[in-house]
C-alpha cells in the first residue's frame, strides 16, 4: 500500500500501547490497528512524537513496524526521526523492507536559519535513500524549528520522494493558504498537507487547502466523519460536529498531559489496555481524568461514539 | 479603589486603542472602559503585553493611566514590567500617585533558577516599594519563566504587598490546585488567582480554586456571567455558555494575531473605532477576518451579544 | 562626522557610567569618551546592550547622546534597538539631529525564519527613514535571532543605507570569509565589518576579512594597536599581543558578570569612577575581582598600560 | 577500578573514532584509551555529547564499553543519558555488568524548575538502581537546564550514589565556591567535582574547589601538569602553562565545530586514524584547520607536545 501526492483524507498518530510494567501490549497494538481502520482512517502513522518512539529500543521500533504492517489494510507511514543518519537510515531501510508505505522525518531540535533547514533534509534524503516516499514534518512548538513556507518550498523542490506535509504549525492557517497559492501561481509542484495539532483548527485548515488530518484524537472516527463533511460540502454541519468535540481537543492541547488525556480516552473506549506510558511520563491526577470524563458526559450528547 | 486577596470575579486585560497612524485613541480608551465596567467587571488591567506597553513611551503610559484612572469606577491595576528597576519604580509610583490600585509585575525572560526567581521579585518589590499593591504575573508561553507552585508560594510568602497572582501557565489547572492545597494545609497565606490564556480553561479553573479571570477575551460580558455562573453552582449553564464561546476563545489563541483578532472583535462591537496596532505587528488577512465573523455569526445563534 | 562603507579600525562599545545610586555619571561619560579617542578608537557606540540601554528613560538616552556627540571627535553611533518601530523612529531621528553619525539596529528576539528577519528590518529602515545610515547588529547568543550569510546580503541589498555589519555570531569566522567570499563574487556591494565577542576571535578575524572591532574591552588601545599590526602586516606581533590579553578577554566573556568585569577594569583603569550598575545587574564576588586584578597583574608583565 | 567522592585529577572526555565511512575504529579507541592513561589521566569517561552518543545504535554503544572498559586500567564513566529511563536503566546495568565503574546521567532539555530537575534524576536513579555510582552533569549551554547551587545540593543530598558533579556552567565559577562553601558549613556531603567546557575557565578552577577536569582538550597530557602545578602549589607556573594553551582553547569553545577541532587535533597528534564524525556533522573548512595548524605551531614553542 502507497500514500501519495494526492493522498486526503486521516492519518492516525498511533500512540504505542504499554503494559503497566512498561513492556509493549502487542495486542492493543492490533486493537488500535482495527480501530483506526474501522474509523475510517486511510492511513496509520507509527513511532512518532506522540508514539514515544524515542523510548524505544531499536528492536522494539523493528518489532512495532512489523506487528502494524502485517495486520494494517491500510498505509503505514513509520517516523524515523533521529539524532544521527546512520540510525534514521538503517530504521528507514528497514521499515520499507518490512512493507512500511514510507517514512517521516522532522527536523532536529538546534536548526534555526532557512538555508541550515534545507542542508538538514538534503542529508536526511542521501541517508535514507531518494527512493524512500517521506513526510516533512513541520512541528516548531515542540521542535522549536521555524519553517517558513519558502523553505517548505525549497525542500518539496529538491526532493521528488517528499509526497507530503504533516503541518503542525501554531498559528499555521495562514502557511496553508500561501502554500497552496504557491501551487496554483505554479511556483511549487503538488503534494499532500494532512494537518495536527490535535486537530484543534480543523475546523477552518480543508477550506485553507489541507488534504486532511494527521493526529491522534482519540475520535479518529470523528475526524474522518468531519473531512467527509467537508468534502461535501457541508460546511454547518462540519462545524457542528466539530464544535460538539472542541471541548475535550482544547482539553487534550495541554503539553506534557496531552498524551495521558489521549490514551484515557482509548482506554475509555475499550481500545487499548492500559493508558501506560513509558518513563519519565507526565500523569492525569484524579482530577483531570474526572475532567476528562466530564467532557465525555457531555460530548456524548452530541456524539454517540462517546457514551461508553 | 483597591483590591485585595479577596478579589474575585473578572479583570479586563485591556488593549491600547490607536488611530491608524498608530496615535493613542482616547475616545476608545474611555469607551473601552465604560464597556469593561458595564460587562460587569471588577476591575481593569492597563498596559500589559496585549496592551502594547512595551510600544509606549513613558508620557504615553502616564497619560492612558491618567485618562483611564480618572473615568473608571472601578480598581485600576497597572502593568509596570520593565528592563530597570528604575524606570519599574518611576512608572510604578507615578500610577499609584494617579490613583491606581496596583501594578502587575512579570519576570524578566532571562531567569531560570527558583532562586533567580525569587530573587527577582524581591529585588523589584524593594524598587517599588513595599507599600505598592502588585499582581505576581506567571506567564511562562511568553516569559520562558517556569515557576513552580513552590516558588509562587516563596513569593507571596516573601512580600505581603503581593495580593493576586494573574495564572497563565499552560497547561495550568493542577498549579491552580496545587496552590489551593498549600493554603489548605496551612502553608500558604490567602491571595487571589485570576486566570489569563484568554479563558480557554476557564469551563474548569473556577472549580480547581480560581477566582475569575484576567483576559482580554472580547466578550467580557460572557466573561463575568461565566463566573457568576460558577458562583452559584449553575454548572451545566457554565460549560453551556462556555462551550459556545470555545470556537472564538480558541481562534484567538493564536500567537502573533491573538490581539488582531481581538482588537477586531471589539471593533466590530462597536467598543473601538480602529484595530490598529503599533508596528511592528501581525495583522489580520481577509481569510483570517472572515474566518473570525463567521465564528461570530455562529456563537449569534446562542449567545446574542455576537449579533451586531 | 560620518561613517561609512570603508570604516575600518575600532568603534568601542561604550558603557554606561553611573554613580552608586543608578543616576549618570557625566562627568565619567567625557572621560570614557576622551580616552576611547585617546585610545585611537575610529569611532563610538553607545547605547548598546552593555551601555545598560534597555534600562534608560528617553530622556536620559538623549542626554547621553547630546553629551557625548558634544564632546566626540570622532562618529558616534547610537543604538535604537526597541520592541516599537514609533520609539526606535523617535530616538533614532533625535540622535541624527544632535548630531550623531548613524544608529545600530538589532532583531527582535522572536524572528526565526529568513524572511521574519529581512521584514523585520525592512520595517525599520522604514521607521527611521532610509536616509539614517545604520548598523546591522548580529547577536544570537544574546538575541537568539540566527542570521545566515544569505539574510544578511539580503538585508544590505535591500537598503543601501546600511553601512555595516557589526558582526557578533560564534562561531562566526566562517561567515566573515563567506560574506567576503560574496563580495568578490560580485554577488554583494561592500559593507563594512567590525567584530564583538569582546574580542575573543580578533586574533583571526582580521585576515577572514574583518575590517576590525566593535567592542567594549576595557583595553581599546590594545584594540587598535592590533588592528594596526594585522593592516601592517605584522602578523606575529598581532597574536603576541593578542595572546598576552587572551586570559582576560576570556575572562570577561561569562554572561551576565561580563559587563561588571568591563567596568571594573575601567575604574581600575581610572576612567570611570564607579563601576556601579543599574539595577537588575550581577555583580563581581570579592574572589571574582581578585582573580581579575591576578590577570592584569599578569598582563602587565607584557603590557604596561595594565600597570596600575 | 572504582572513583568515588575523593576523586581527583583529569577525566578523559573521549571522541569516538571512525573511519571515513561512519564505522567505528576500534584500533584507534585503542590507541585513545592508551594515550589518556599515558597522558596521566584518572580515568576516561566515554559516550558523553562529545562522543556522539545520541548517533549510536545500542550494541554498538556496548562494543565501545567493552573494548574499552578491557583495555583500559583506570575506571571508565559511560554516559548513559536517554529519553527514556527504560533505554537509560538497560545501559547502565550492561555497563557495570562490563566493568564499568559507574555511569554519566545529563538532565533532559525541557526541564525548567528546581522541582523538575530534583525529580527527574529521582526517576532516573530509581531506574538505573541505586546501586549504580554516577555522575551529574551540569552543562546549561547545551541542555538548557539550568542547575542551582541548591538543586544540586539536593540532589546529592538525596542520592547518596551521586559520587561526582561534572561541573560545565558558565560562568560557573561562583558555583563551584558556592557549592564547595555549602561542604564547609556542613550544609552538604563531600563529592568530587571536575570541570568541563574545554578546560577554558581551568586555571581559576581548582583554586574554587574544583578537584580537577573532565574535559576532552585534544592535549590531556598538559590539563594533568596543570592540575598537578596547582596541586603542588605552583600557581605562577600553572598560568604560564595555562595561558601557553589558551589561545587553542579558547579556539575550541566554538559550537558546533568544537568536536571537529578536537579530532583534527587527535588526528594531527596521532592518535585516531581519520577526525571523520557521524552525519550531521559540522566540518572545518581549509582556513580553519590552517588557524588550527597556525595555533599549534605557536604553542609548540612553549609546549614540545605542540610539536609534531
Amino acid at each position: 500500500m502507497t500514500f501519495g501526492i494526492e493522498t486526503k483524507g486521516v492519518y492516525a498518530i498511533a500512540t504505542t500501547p504499554f503494559f503497566e510494567d512498561g513492556s509493549i501490549d502487542f495486542a492493543s497494538i492490533d486493537r488500535l490497528t482495527d480501530f483506526y481502520e474501522e474509523s475510517g482512517c486511510t492511513g496509520i502513522t507509527i513511532l512518532g512524537i506522540m508514539g514515544e518512539a524515542p523510548k524505544m529500543e531499536p528492536e522494539e521500533s523493528r518489532a512495532i513496524i512489523k506487528r502494524v504492517v502485517s495486520r494494517a489494510k491500510v498505509p503505514i507511514i513509520v517516523g524515523v526521526s533521529a539524532p544521527g543518519f546512520a540510525g534514521m537510515r538503517s530504521l528507514a531501510r528497514d521499515a520499507m523492507d518490512m512493507g512500511a508505505a514510507g517514512v517521516m522525518i522532522a527536523p532536529t531540535p538546534a536548526l534555526r536559519t532557512d538555508d541550515q533547514i534545507v542542508n538538514y533534509f538534503a542529508g536526511a534524503v542521501e541517508a535514507v535513500g531518494d527512493d524512500v516516499p517521506w513526510v516533512l514534518q513541520d512541528y516548531p512548538l515542540t521542535l522549536t524549528v521555524v519553517m517558513s513556507p519558502g523553505v517548505i518550498a525549497r525542500i518539496i523542490t529538491n526532493h521528488p520522494s517528499c509526497l507530503m506535509l504533516k503541518h503542525e504549525d501554531w498559528p499555521g492557517l495562514e502557511k496553508v493558504s500561501k502554500l497552496r497559492a504557491m501551487q496554483k501561481a505554479g511556483e511549487l509542484r503538488p503534494f499532500s498537507i494532512l494537518c495536527g495539532n490535535g486537530g484543534v483548527f480543523l475546523d477552518f485548515e480543508p477550506e485553507r487547502g489541507a488534504d486532511g488530518a494527521m493526529t491522534g484524537y482519540g475520535f479518529p472516527d470523528m475526524l474522518t466523519e468531519l473531512i467527509g463533511l467537508f468534502a461535501a460540502g457541508k460546511r454547518e454541519e462540519a462545524h457542528d460536529l466539530f464544535d460538539a468535540h472542541l471541548p475535550l481537543i482544547r482539553y487534550e492541547q495541554q503539553a506534557g498531559i496531552g498524551l495521558a488525556i489521549r490514551k484515557h480516552v482509548l482506554k475509555r473506549r475499550g481500545v487499548i489496555t492500559s493508558d501506560a506510558q513509558r518513563k519519565p511520563a507526565q500523569m492525569l491526577s484524579a482530577t483531570a481524568k474526572a475532567e476528562v470524563d466530564y467532557l465525555l458526559t457531555r460530548l456524548a450528547k452530541h456524539d454517540r461514539r462517546a457514551a461508553f
